[in-house]
């Protein structure tokens, strides 16, 4: 089964053929870097991050470009374009780029925890100025935008004369030119639909540049569509990001990128669903964000506890990016402890040693079971994917894992290709394709240093040395460390 | 003793009084992301630290840019521009960015293991192509540059009419206009001391934008003057770098940012010296770089071993930042022995209970000689950031400290205020202004373990058990743990 990907264009699954093989071009739209992160942020990241795994593993030599989005992202769509960061910066009376500066590192720091993979090139809109106002350009020369006092506005109308303007979205440009909202600052353009490719600096706005049309600054979606090209060229593989972007930022990309390079960006657009609370999306507009470091320390009123970066990894990859994925401090609890357990089942199964020959008792059915569910893992993560479903596969060998770790299976039962299968297949995906990383791993000096301790104290006790044992136990506890002693002898530790 | 710098401008140490107290704006130049930082690059960004930390310690508002230079950087006073970075991608078959990408962020990796802080603003030079090319606009204006086939150069000769070009590295302007080598690809210009401004790109150049002067890239110098400027304003506090600098980087920086906000860019330049190798500076020239990944892992045939990154920033710290330091490998052997001992009583130090009371058999002459040995520290700081005299008198600390671990000096012989002050200004310099972290702490919960399994083991050798205090010495040396007797009957361990 070849790699399968739902298209946004085409609404459908479509086999996953690269442009130019074995080369691979993905822009994903990057975080705004004006404020912290939040969980609803998480998702875009982890979700691309997996794909990039996975193109990386099937052999495509990746070039992944992630931007950065420092100036000129507009609020929402129809409002008044009001740059962000500028704002938040006059308010905290900083200079922007400073401001830029500490929460891209925030950013950084983030999702280097949540092991995602650093991307290729992680290009700015500061930082493409000159790029965004050629691309302004060429829309102009070629009458696809107009001028209005100094700010320059894409002419949708015009554009959807000839070109279907919502065949990303699904928006039918008829209710677009009908229905958008009337508001304050919009008496510019010529159609209410139009979006701003550059805007002119009031006198107060910080971030600004020179421009054919005075001092100013980009607008959002030219943004992106300038950074793509460069890096990637007029026409590339894969486009990402969040559903919440299909409109009208990846719309307007569309239309912008066309007529510039006459040709469509992107092969396969992919949309993550968002991260909900009760059912309303994740962001400002709800006012229910956690931003990532309460997640981590626990500080927000909604969570019960904190969560480590792999939990919510681990919670997002649970379910398919398709879906929508309604977040509560319990559902986070929960998957802490499967992400426990299929962790420690995993470090049992890399240790456990392969026999070199089969023997006589080597169960079939056991091994046709295995066999099944390790197996279907390319066959899920090729279904557009599906990482919910690899890692409910995980979940099925777990009991098995354990039974051998408890003496229930015998170790021969499984034959030697299985297990090797097993122990390989489980690894890759699991360390490599989802990027899961073995947080609760114990410090291996301090693990050898308790078992000695644990024997000399079993052998104390065997001597009926109580004072000495109880010593151990005592002095030990003092250090948050309690042992275990379970029936037939073997003792454990785990810290308070 | 207030803070004196001394001032590459003015060639002698001056009281440091910022232009607009509290505030702060210091610029350094950063690294070229064409390649991997080599051990020469540590020198200026830890220098560079140290005062940062320092100015924030005295409670300055300190803005601290560090560029990027990604774009354009002309390998050597004289030679045709060549733009290092697209050079390299071209052979390396790279997209720049990506290259630039890369090197970014083990730029980034290296230098947090060095600890040093992160600046407050990092532009990149490719970041800054409009505000480059505004500048150049104005100095065309004002007569101070000319347009040559694209090409855009700074007359010197012009400039030098009515300015000191030189006043900062010493050039005599009348030396600089005859003897500068007439190489290949100067012809262009009026004078061979004119620097470019902005070079037409050659048709295979990757790295180009659109100009009013055409397609082509950035001068070296223009980049550090457009950032200053944007950051910190025409007139800024402190300007950072290494003396290879001076010319004609820096002077030329001062030539141009005259002629634009017609004031001279900053207040106190600040250069420190080379790392050299054998007496030679390191770097290409010489072909005797030797990479800090090669440095941490010891695999350059020059080094005897791997040096961790806080040997290298205390080997750097140990000598004034205005005197050469010669690298070898023996005397980074030398500097880690030093810190491990300065790091062992730092730490004893630190667990040091103060006394409430002082009794009557306190030192009077220990107690003039601890006082006069930190209150230097400051003197030493505030006389041009002289971290090797601080060292100095931490390292006559050394022994007073060991004394009172051993047993020698009662701990009652010092006064608690001594005590108190002794400790707090350790820490405060050591670890706030040096920037040294003790990457040698043990694991407490290691420590608390081992403490446990020595204190069994002694019990079992008092009660002649000696089977079990056998045992615990071997599987302890297999795990690479050596278990040290000492006279007295104290046991210390450790790793192998």
């Amino acid at each position: 089964m070849p790699l399968t990907i739902y298209n946004s264009l085409s609404k459908k699954k479509e086999i996953f053929e690269p442009i130019n093989p074995p080369y691979v071009g993905m822009y994903v739209c990057g975080p705004t870097v004006s404020g912290e992160s939040h969980l609803g942020h998480a998702r875009p990241y982890i979700t691309f991050d997996v794909v990039y795994r996975y193109l990386l593993y099937l052999g495509y030599k990746v070039r992944y470009v992630r931007n950065i989005t420092d100036a000129g992202h507009f609020e929402e769509e129809g409002r008044e374009a009001i740059d962000k960061i500028s704002t938040k910066a006059q308010l905290e009376r900083m200079e922007p780029m400073e401001l830029v500066h500490k929460y891209t590192n925030l950013f950084h720091w983030a999702f280097k925890k949540f092991n995602t993979l650093v991307p290729n090139i992680e290009p700015t809109a500061t930082g493409h100025i000159v790029e965004q106002i050629d691309m302004i350009k060429k829309l102009l020369a070629d009458g696809y935008a107009y001028e209005v006092n100094g700010s320059v506005y894409f002419d949708v109308k015009k554009y959807a004369e000839n070109h279907d303007y919502g065949k990303l979205s699904g928006r039918v440009i008829e209710d677009l030119l009908e229905t958008t909202r009337d508001l304050e600052g919009q008496e510019e353009k010529r159609n209410k639909v139009d979006f701003a490719l550059w805007k002119a600096a009031p006198p107060k706005h910080i971030m600004r540049w020179n421009s054919p049309w005075g001092e100013g600054f980009p607008g959002w979606h030219i943004e992106c569509s300038a950074m793509a090209t460069k890096y990637l060229g007029a026409h590339f593989d894969i486009h990402g990001g969040g559903m919440d972007l299909l409109f009208p930022h990846h719309e307007s990309e569309i239309a912008q990128s066309t007529i510039c390079n006459h040709i469509e960006p992107a092969k396969y657009w992919m949309h993550n669903n968002m991260i909900t609370v009760a059912g309303k999306k994740m962001g400002k507009s709800y006012n229910n964000q956690i931003k990532l470091t309460e997640m981590f320390d626990g500080s927000h009123p909604l969570l019960t506890q904190p969560f480590s970066p792999m939990t919510i990894r681990f919670f997002i990859l649970q379910t398919h990016y398709k879906s929508t994925l309604d977040f509560s401090s319990e559902a986070l609890v929960a998957s802490e402890k499967g992400l426990k357990r299929l962790l420690d089942a995993a470090r049992f199964l890399k240790m456990l040693p392969v026999h070199t020959q089969d023997g006589v008792n080597t169960d079939k059915e056991l091994n046709e079971k295995i066999q099944r569910l390790v197996s279907a893992f390319p066959d899920f993560i090729n279904d557009d994917f599906n990482t919910a479903k690899v890692l409910a596969n995980m979940f099925e060998l777990v009991p098995i894992i354990n039974s051998i770790k408890d003496g229930l299976i015998e170790p021969g039962s499984i034959s030697s290709t299985t297990l090797q299968s097993l122990k390989e297949e489980m690894d890759i995906y699991l360390t490599q394709i989802l990027g899961i990383e073995d947080e609760l791993a114990p410090d291996v000096q301090i693990e050898q240093i308790m078992e000695l301790l644990i024997e000399i104290r079993k052998e104390a006790r065997d001597k009926k040395d109580f004072a000495t044992s109880d010593k151990i136990r005592k002095k030990l506890e003092a250090m948050d460390i309690v042992l275990n002693d379970e029936k037939g002898g073997k003792t454990t530790w785990n810290e308070k």
